[in-house]
């Protein structure tokens, strides 16, 4: 993974300072309690400040939503985008396996990015929606040039890359440290992904 | 898919009506706005009800979230242990199609399940982890037929069967009816499973 992979989620472009703690509380509280539960006071509470200067830095709880949803998108894109391979069978196989274990790793920024979707204003989520669109064109990008070489066969290319999208996803749903190392799990989902395509 | 499970999903169990429209109601409000942001006096709106009247049939909101989690696994696992084949390969197919299409078709409980167990009481999460671990239990009995009977290969047979039920339950994350039917994405599914358990 790239070095703007490790900027964009740890949050360090995210200054002033007291922004990025505002920006990492929100995360925690919309993780814990959902984004309608969670208020600005807590928010602010979390980063040892005032409702007030909250406001300074962000001036809507939706906004600090679109903040991480927006960089959370820009990171998994980023995953995807900078795996290196000479052949479709390895752009994939690093592909599933670089975006399996950053949502093993980011599980908690990937749950409030994909749950709270629905809490984005149209305009921000027409903005987040473009990420999407890219994530999945890449996909189906792989797929496409493994399928033109000959060593992929896909009945269905956009359901297929879904598919493969969606396995690595769902592992924010459910992943635990005390259950599997990140990259165990990215290698195994690796391997059923070339199965998948017949690789 | 066996009368069982449409009575379960349908709520019609729910006696007496009042006590379905309550979770019913709970159903939409907690997948609208959050299990935490949801007030009993919200749900009971929704049934035409006073918050007083809510406390008749149900001792808490957290007891409305126990009844939707539990009835919610009981169906799915329902949906896993009621399909019918003679090969691992067929109830292999069966499974992960019927899976998906219960997910599909009820992706607002599916949703709410999912993404608020953490809200449940240890208790009450443990009855319903008893129901996982049936769900789990299922596959990973599919995948070691057909690994007995020579048709599956398989590497990783609990890693394998929590891809395959990862890949039907986040289809409740994405899932819009304008998108494609249920039994569409089934059978991608189905077809995409036997490929990789190399059937």
């Amino acid at each position: 993974m790239s070095a703007i992979t490790t900027a964009l989620t740890d949050w360090e472009h995210v200054q002033p300072p007291a922004a990025r703690r505002l920006l990492t509380g929100a995360i925690a509280a919309f993780a814990e309690r959902g984004y309608q539960a969670t208020t600005t006071r807590d928010i602010a509470s979390r980063a040892g400040m005032s409702p007030a200067a909250l406001y300074v830095h962000y001036s809507s709880k939706e906004k600090l939503l679109f903040e991480i949803s927006l960089y959370g998108h820009k990171a998994a894109l980023d995953v995807l985008s900078s795996v290196e391979g000479s052949t479709p069978t390895e752009r994939l196989q690093a592909m599933v396996s670089a975006f399996t274990v950053w949502h093993a790793e980011h599980h908690t920024v990937a749950r409030v990015v994909q749950y709270e979707l629905a809490a984005l204003s149209p305009d921000h989520l027409a903005e987040v929606a473009t990420y999407r669109r890219s994530i999945s064109a890449l996909m189906e990008k792989v797929l496409a040039d493994g399928v033109s070489a000959g060593t992929f066969q896909v009945d269905d290319l956009p359901g297929t890359a879904l598919a493969l999208l969606s396995l690595s996803i769902d592992v924010a749903r459910w992943y635990s440290p005390a259950r599997q190392p990140p990259e165990a799990l990215g290698s195994l989902h690796a391997a059923l992904a070339l199965r998948m395509v017949q690789a």
